[in-house]
């Protein structure tokens, strides 16, 4: 049996990503795709690569049929996913929101970072936080909220949390890091991470040949990477912009503990190896490989490389997602196939083109 | 059950491109993968698309157990695959051949585009030519030979021979193109054509950021396009490079013939319509649209758009493939579907990234 | 002594390339710079390339200095050149114009591909056509003007024609070709041929990884490629879009008369060098040379490859150009230089970047 | 008059630069260019970019014109600098060397980086450090040197080094930075970076759509960027290869003194400004702005951003160059003009391609 599901704000890129996983997926039917610029267009008109296989076509965000549906996965702007959470777990919809709405614990840091104050604080306490490699709990609570028959609510983690926490996280936990010491974490995105919208800066003769940082100090990612690593006030984070369509690198200095300065790469590995053995969409690289975006476009891989610097006291840490697919719709997607019970890889792509 | 396939050259783009199909296809099992220069290597360290998700290591081209296999597929250089077939026929192995050296029916033709004669012309006469939309009664046959018993040998198409032909065969079938005049071939091909071969032409700072035209008026390509057209010494093929990995679009001017003076865009695309109505891997664009690489990447679609100018009498031809897959790789696996007596479209992905 | 030049409409990609040439350019004083949707915006705050090296500012389009100066660049749209041209010209300003409103000698088809009637035909009848390698003649006569105390208004040729022609017209000049014959001009041009306007065309994950040709029989720079080879009628030209920044590739594919069928690919080459002998930017290369774009960025050179196909009886000719500068604003200031006197390279970039 | 002057390792893509550059230099004059693997070979047959617009031919490294020129480029890979620095100063023969070979004051830290022995450690006392922003006085001694008749020796800067110290020097040599903190630097160079030579890291296939680290912990442009800014085991340095020809951003995070956690970044961009204010070559952005490696493309400017960060006592420092220009070739000439006694600035190009 075939949950139906559908893709709210399914003409963005994460929205169009939703839609070409859902397709594919063997367990989920996708019921409806929603743009309110694009009510009644072909799917295929606004994106050639679904031409002759598909005649879904959009509606409008209010489409009725959403209410009916087992899971709605929300890829609208923040603020926009607030307005429309609670409606939709009234009537039964677990929800799967892959905008910033719902990812901080604390309502006051969102209106520090998001300059709007929450409208459905209480929903903070009970959602999940949707990055299942460092969130089994979340999403175990989430799948025992859906088989005692009431909607969850999954916060899908952003694409730069995402790929900084997976590679930083363990250490962390692990307790290999200096206490209080800052964190450095320095990313590169493709163009898609910039979103759809045509301006002067995602235009192919601005992006082209072209690197740059953006949002520099005040990136909204900051606070949600500080909240999974348990790091108040000590990540700088500097995103930077890269001529490529999908991709994300993180690259995270952390400072080592003198507990920790006997520790070699080799071990590291082991060690983040070991911490990742029942997730299997993160591959840990061998000591002297460090992962390349290219290796996990198009699917929900994430692979991460890591480095010892034992003149310098740290660990380099880096991961890198596909930011649409790992980062954005198939977190999303795998998300919900361990609360609705399946394999967590289930119609995931896990290979990427080799070439 | 699933067959058991072997790629020989399978460290080549065309042949990592089978392997990745063929991991993902539910009906055949990779049991060999070969690499002369890479024995004992496994595949994810030359292709870390594949790391976490496959053990497979390269063997040597001579690797015994291809000759019980169901199937090869070969992705090695020309004479190099002559080198092979007869050797891997005689063990009832069925052979998907990737190189140039079973397409051409002529052997002295072979000889005077590839300057080696032909080692086993006979096999000439029996082989399937491996382009299913236009030689179904090719495939038929090799599908005929398996189902007695047989090995079937299967000269898959070239890349600029199969997108060219997709886009021109069916007017010229139709009798729209004057007699005797020329066909004009511009293609251009993302950089995976070339190979993977490091060389000034495939260095990154050669190929970015420009495009420039190759093997002018020489290109082997140019006798199989007669040869599927034929439009004997009636083709001028021009290549070109472009800075893109996947991706190859050939633009085709075609002469109309007087009876077809009064041809619409409309009517010619009902017309392409009407011919690729089995054919589910081609998409005829409506009168307006036009391919674009980037719509098929990654797939074993095929996007034709068409357009008729009463000014000048022509119409205007194209077709969009990737040059890895429908152009090679996924080429071949449609055969082998065939062949195995599946559905064409088993285990290949028809539907690539939105973005 | 400095001429004292402007340039209207300097916040697009051809003005700002204009103001670059411009502002290294030792005889031309850059004294005005126009932008209706900029006004007091500073140059280096639209284009960081100039960042501490020009304290240039926008003004509107009306900028009364503008009447004062000796020459003004117009790359403004088409029509809106036509409502500036005469009155600039009765200031006694000359106007160096790179829309297409003065390309066409006949106004009855420049409204048949334009949808706009000419506001100032009488002008088609005494301005120069801006192509000084074809057209010596024309701007021999504006540089008379200018000695005379009058005012020159020169239409500079598109980028599309400029390629195709310096590709195309030696061979049809020196009687090479079959009367009525089709010629087949296939080109591939950067993204800044699609100009700054961010469109769905020009996002950078639309453009980056694909190439797709547009305006399919009906670019308007067909009837302009027509009138400098004299064929009416008799060119298809499919313009394809390729992701790179700047760059143009015309690939012309022309029918050989009988006559000619002698003609060997050195033969062509040592004609054409002789054609361009006085043409210092043109540079056709030895045989079995063609040219890549790359070559050619930032430059106004152009570069020229032959082939003949004695086989099929064709002429295959290409040409290479940077779109914005030997296809717009370096041909625009190679015309300027003419006409004030001044060797036509002066101030313009011939050596690009090696790599 | 002119000085004549040489380019050794003139095939190399920082050689090329060189030439590119001479040759459109008013003072020098370019009168040998070698390259042991392409002797008699044309410049324009390797890079077309040259052709129709120089006859110069490679010669061989030992070729003795070398001997008599005023100064000579080298751009051959570490030791094969030193091999020929000493007799080239024997001969009176000033001399710019690309390479790592005079850069570390220290032999000994030379050794452990690179793994051979210092052949001429006594150089290392009297050769200029070629990055004339910092090392003025270098640069003066320099020039001392030639005006007394003597030959100088100039170790021009690293690409790397040269970008991250233009953006971190100020800071700590202002006194802004917390005693023995980790400087985090991590920068993203274009593929011209990575040399000339075809590997499978530079093969368009590899790198194009795709980020990565390389050389993590231990690229050999570490202890040089300890050497500059005075901070000895101190630097983390972690490399970036992203999709583009020529560009460097270096992000450096810097921890700020408790005497400086009052500084706003409006502050640290008019110290930066007066730090640099006779430094023509180096463009301090407004606070807010950031640097773009595609704004300096084919230039010898530096552009330099800025941002403090309050929250967690941070400067984050930017600076972006070209590699070949400011971080190689141009900065080579650069220190070439202030030993000659020009304006340094001479014959270098300061403004981009606006896109």
């Amino acid at each position: 049996m075939a949950y139906r599901v559908g893709v709210v704000g399914a003409a963005g890129y994460a929205g169009a990503e939703l839609v070409r996983l859902l397709l594919a997926h063997p367990d989920f039917e996708l019921t409806a795709i929603t743009s309110n610029a694009d009510v009644n267009v072909k799917l295929a008109d606004v994106y050639p690569a679904f031409a002759g296989e598909t005649d879904l076509v959009f509606t409008a965000h209010d489409d009725p049929v959403l209410e009916s549906l087992d899971a709605v996965f929300l890829a609208v702007p923040h603020t926009a996913a607030m307005g429309m959470v609670p409606g939709l777990l009234s009537h039964g919809v677990s929800v799967f929101d892959l905008s910033a709405d719902y990812r901080l614990d604390d309502p006051d840091v969102y209106e520090a970072w998001y300059a709007t104050p929450h409208t459905s604080p209480d929903l903070l306490k009970t959602r999940a936080f949707g990055l299942p490699e460092l969130y089994a709990e979340d999403l175990a609570s989430a799948r025992a909220q859906h088989v005692a028959g009431e909607p969850a609510l999954i916060a899908c983690a952003g694409c730069y949390p995402t790929a900084t926490s997976l590679a930083a996280a363990p250490a962390l936990r692990m307790g290999w890091c200096r206490a209080q010491s800052l964190i450095v974490v320095d990313a590169i995105s493709g163009v898609t991470g910039a979103g759809k919208g045509c301006t002067s800066r995602t235009h192919f003769c601005s992006a082209d040949e072209s690197v740059e940082a953006y949002g520099v100090c005040k990136h909204r990612h900051t606070p949600e990477i500080e909240q999974i690593l348990g790091a108040r006030d000590r990540v700088i984070f500097t995103p930077h912009l890269a001529p490529l369509k999908r991709g994300l690198l993180s690259t995270v200095t952390l400072q080592l503990d003198e507990g920790a300065h006997a520790l070699s790469t080799e071990d590291a590995v082991r060690a983040y190896e070991e911490f990742y053995a029942t997730s299997p969409l993160v591959k840990v690289l061998p000591a002297g490989a460090m992962p390349s975006t290219s290796s996990v476009v198009g699917t929900c891989s994430c692979q991460i490389g890591l480095a010892v610097d034992k003149r310098t006291g740290v660990l380099v840490a880096m991961a890198a997602i596909d930011n649409l697919c790992k980062g954005a719709a198939g977190q999303a997607v795998q998300c919900a196939n361990i609360v609705f019970g399946l394999d967590e890889r289930r119609g995931l792509p896990l290979v990427g083109m080799p070439v």
